[in-house]
């Protein structure tokens, strides 16, 4: 008897994927999977989106990581609620993680839930958390090629953030070739062109966020 | 019954891996498993590199991607031999992708084989490819951070090397939180820092190659 294991484990996930996708909807929480590769800048968009948030808006994070709760931390001093899990060694969260990490918040009055997956463009792109909505961040310093070279992962954005625009000129990133990448590997993806660090393309990350609250 | 299939699949991998290390002992090859985060330089390093290796250490390279060719296409402009691996979407290179490949090159007077795994700071780590050695390429532009976040990579590494040190000034990249970083994971690996850009490091990294030969 053939034992078809991956296809089963995707499958329990979907089913735990869809409860929480349900539980979130009722609640009326937006809820963003965030992925990219190691370093890409997650995090710091986050830092610097969050507080930008309207008043009426608030967000909670949930964060994953191998190891370490540096992230989590760093949110949390941005005075929302955040939490931790480390996937030991695994390459992405997945939804029983998540479906944990949900039950340490308090979801009362929260409008937006930020998921930010382990650094990886390959393996978080095949698991479904439970998000109505998938944000790819992607780097100038990473180089033009991604798209093409990593597309299981941009095929299923909603939204690319190119971050570290401030870092083009130290750079050979060449701006046609990246978006020669999109529109070949996923024409109807957003891409907006940010800079944590200067704020550049914050006003317009902004309102395409708030602009798909339910 | 109890089925462990991922122990199963990891001791396949190792028999054969086991094979290829003999095998490329055998012919004198010193073999280096290259891995890092999407965009680390890892392809980059490798164009500076080999130019520089003495006409009688002849290297070949394997690449691996999820898809295109171009990084095998890159290397092959600096005249040594190349063969691409795609993986069609899994996260890392088997021992049995080696096999392949190294069946599509021509051993014969070759001193150093490259192999180039998928970017990502998680999954190769776990597998065996018939290397010699390790080496892990980290980039100032991903943050100080990634040893003590992705410890599983760098615990295993001999050598890391931290590329792109001449965007330092352009960043917040803490040397010594690196340091402190790569000292609890993994003391006992070399750490060179070089950018594939300006040639620094280059030296002391080929040095250290050539001290490795057979």
């Amino acid at each position: 008897m053939k034992v078809n294991v991956m296809s089963d484990i995707l499958k329990a996930n979907d089913l735990l994927a869809r409860d929480i996708e349900n539980l979130l909807i009722e609640k009326k929480i937006m809820s963003w999977n965030i992925m990219g590769s190691p370093g890409a800048g997650k995090t710091a968009l986050l830092e610097k989106l969050i507080p930008m948030l309207p008043a009426q808006t608030a967000a909670a994070v949930i964060e994953g990581d191998l190891a370490t709760s540096n992230d989590a931390e760093r949110i949390a001093r941005t005075g929302v609620q955040s939490a931790q899990i480390n996937t030991n060694g695994a390459c992405h969260l997945d939804a029983a993680m998540v479906r944990s990490a949900i039950d340490t918040l308090n979801l009362d009055g929260i409008a937006i839930l930020f998921i930010e997956n382990v650094g990886n463009l390959v393996c978080p792109s095949s698991f479904q958390l439970g998000e109505q909505g998938r944000i790819v961040v992607s780097s100038i310093t990473e180089g033009d090629d991604k798209p093409e070279k990593y597309p299981s992962m941009f095929k299923k954005a909603d939204l690319v953030l190119l971050n570290k625009i401030d870092m083009m000129q130290h750079t050979n990133f060449n701006m046609d070739n990246f978006h020669k990448g999109m529109s070949s590997t996923n024409p109807d993806a957003s891409v907006i062109l940010v800079s944590a660090v200067t704020g550049e393309g914050f006003d317009q990350l902004l309102d395409w966020i708030l602009q798909r609250l339910p």
